[in-house]
């Protein structure tokens, strides 16, 4: 029997799914679970993109454009306007997911061997898209106590050497909800500049910004519109993450079209994702206020509720719909794993993210767990009244 | 500026898209072209396809599992089935089109600097995805005095290595319309079991065999049933090139396990395309015998046309919808080019596929062309007539 491949051996698997095989055995035993440890948000998809693809008229589903269908790149082109992104439909390439975006960019910019420092705890599907493109992931930790702000520049400084070709920020966070701050960018532009790296932006989270707080994208920065590759996706924004589509932006001609080189190989991104993406960029704007309004509260909640036990500490994010939360407890893989296994209040339990997964430095994150707000608020009373009563009986409590 | 990456640079370009600028501007000079340089037929796909997205209820599109809608798995094991390939749902692996089931098999199974052995002509974007991969294909050259048969077993004896972890067919075969007989795949059999090497089979094409051939499977063969990985798709049997949906089938359950790990990464294959795909399966056969019917006459047409034109040599091809033909000319990318630059007949012209980008042996295949019958009788006809003039007035031509 012919052996795997030595990267197929070392591809990570997913920090949430491991705990499945718990989940399901609790689900047999008739429990409920309130599953807060993904990232599909339970929202409604807009109506004008569901209807879009319900009413099509095709006979035969082509290929696209392998960069996307004109008529939606011209689409997102203005959609990016609105938030004062200053780009052309050929500097934009719809991508399957914004997965497929995060590979073309690693594939384009770096050769194998080469390295991507990034922020941790970060979006732990990351690896993965470094093992398929043979790069190395360097990890520059950010602290809970800080609410994981961007860490110290000087910190960056010491993990660049020769093999760095780019850093790597998810803005606003998953799996910490952090929102940088313009000042923060701009001194990440500064240590692009010098060292004159690609600056790759996961700014899938972009429409999820609480508190009024302005979101910056790095395609705002001034001087390294040649370094900054964006990787965007519908997902999240409408609801919508099984439609796969994303795309990769950029102002940086080589870039694009290397990219396209790749997008041309695997044909073409989905036809009826492009479908309900082109409609969904006419979504009306009291869709986003209900939506921002839903999770605004459902923040609150999870913020409140989490920080009034004994030991726990969660700081208050200002984006995405994630908190990480700091639990006075010895292993949350342990935990978490616990929580569908033995634990029950009134026969329904809460499954969470362990952090340890989101980390690529050893050891960190052990007692951290991240909480998706992707229920409606009941549930999430509940399952945060599930949390206060696991806390009080885990056998490996520390406080 | 950063630099791009060595793999980006040596992405080869698409064989046929050099030529889109050419065919752009003579479409801009008012002149009808006849495509038969692509792998897009222009039948319909199935309404029972079609209405099953039209008619979907989702109130959002969430992400389905990674390997795919479980119930879409086992409606592709039943189809499976109905060929006497014995696999059941946890074997299947749905993908983003045939294109991903060929990533991942060359990311689970290959190290970089690996090698897999590839009869030319191939479908050329498989050298795209060993770029992606880092792996490389050593060409095994088949020839259209042959009619393109497999090459003889010595032939892949001389090419094999420590570093040789596959041999790949396209079966039948993108572009050359060859279909393999049990008996050559008998003797790939051996090789395989033999060498312990994977056996990659791209069998998207099976729907489409002629004159009462018995189509073969990879998954038929026995005795090496852990060395098989098929990479399918639903593109071109259902006329359906734009849903994206592949996928990679093997009963070897390190593989699937490994490839699935991959599939994570990239969350979900597309959920309205794995909605059209489980629809499909109930295609009516009265579909597949329409589609039959028209793509003989259609062959038939245009291996008769060209075997009449003096010089040209062209096999008729038993699988498919392309053929190859040899054409008393000098070059073929000149030729293909000179097409659209310079001849028009009644102000029509005929674009056709170099087939120099299908080998991967340099100099090879200079004065072949790959023409695909995916137009209707009536404008094959014309193109065809095109052909016949454009022979006699290139000025390169060689008889």
């Amino acid at each position: 029997m012919p052996e795997i491949s030595s990267r197929g051996l070392n591809m990570p698997p997913s920090p949430i799914r491991k705990l499945v095989p718990f989940a399901d055995a609790a689900k047999k035993k008739g429990r409920t679970i309130y599953h807060l440890n993904i990232g599909q948000p339970d929202i409604e998809t807009p109506q004008i993109a569901l209807n879009a693809v319900k009413n099509n008229k095709l006979d035969y589903i082509a290929y696209s454009h392998s960069a996307g269908i004109e008529s939606y790149r011209k689409k997102l082109a203005e959609y990016y306007h609105r938030y004062n992104i200053d780009v052309d439909h050929n500097e934009i390439l719809v991508t399957t997911g914004g997965s497929e975006a995060i590979i073309f960019a690693f594939l384009s910019c770096l050769d194998p061997g080469m390295e991507v420092i990034v922020p941790e705890p970060f979006y732990a599907n990351y690896n993965g898209f470094a093992v398929m493109a043979g790069i190395k992931i360097r990890p520059i930790t950010s602290v809970i106590e800080t609410g994981f702000a961007l860490p110290p520049v000087e910190n960056f400084e010491k993990l660049i050497t020769g093999k760095t070709g780019a850093i790597l920020i998810n803005n606003p966070n998953n799996p910490t909800g952090y929102m940088y701050s313009r000042k923060e960018l701009e001194k990440l532009r500064d240590i692009i500049k010098k060292h004159d790296l690609y600056l790759f932006a996961d700014e899938v989270y972009k429409e999820f910004c609480y508190d009024g707080e302005e979101f910056v994208s790095t395609m705002h920065l001034k001087g390294i519109e040649q370094n900054v590759v964006v990787m965007d996706s519908i997902s999240k924004r409408y609801s919508a993450c099984g439609v796969r589509i994303g795309a990769l932006i950029t102002k940086n001609k080589d870039v694009i079209n290397t990219a396209l080189k790749f997008a041309q190989a695997r044909l073409s991104p989905p036809t009826y994702g492009q479908i309900c993406g082109e409609a969904a960029v006419e979504t009306p704007q009291d869709y986003f206020d209900g939506v921002m309004t839903e999770y605004v509260e459902r923040r609150n909640l999870v913020v409140d509720s989490l920080n009034k036990l004994p030991g726990v500490i969660c700081p208050r994010p200002k984006g995405a719909f994630y908190v990480a939360a700091k639990l006075p407890i010895d292993d949350s893989d342990q935990f978490c794993k616990w929580l569908l296994e033995e634990f029950e209040y009134q026969n329904q339990t809460v499954m969470l993210a362990p952090m340890g997964g989101f980390y690529s430095t050893p050891g960190l994150g052990k007692n951290e767990v991240r909480i998706g707000y992707v229920l409606n608020v009941e549930a999430l009373k509940k399952a945060m009244k599930c949390l206060e009563e696991a806390l009080k009986t885990y056998p490996g409590k520390t406080n």
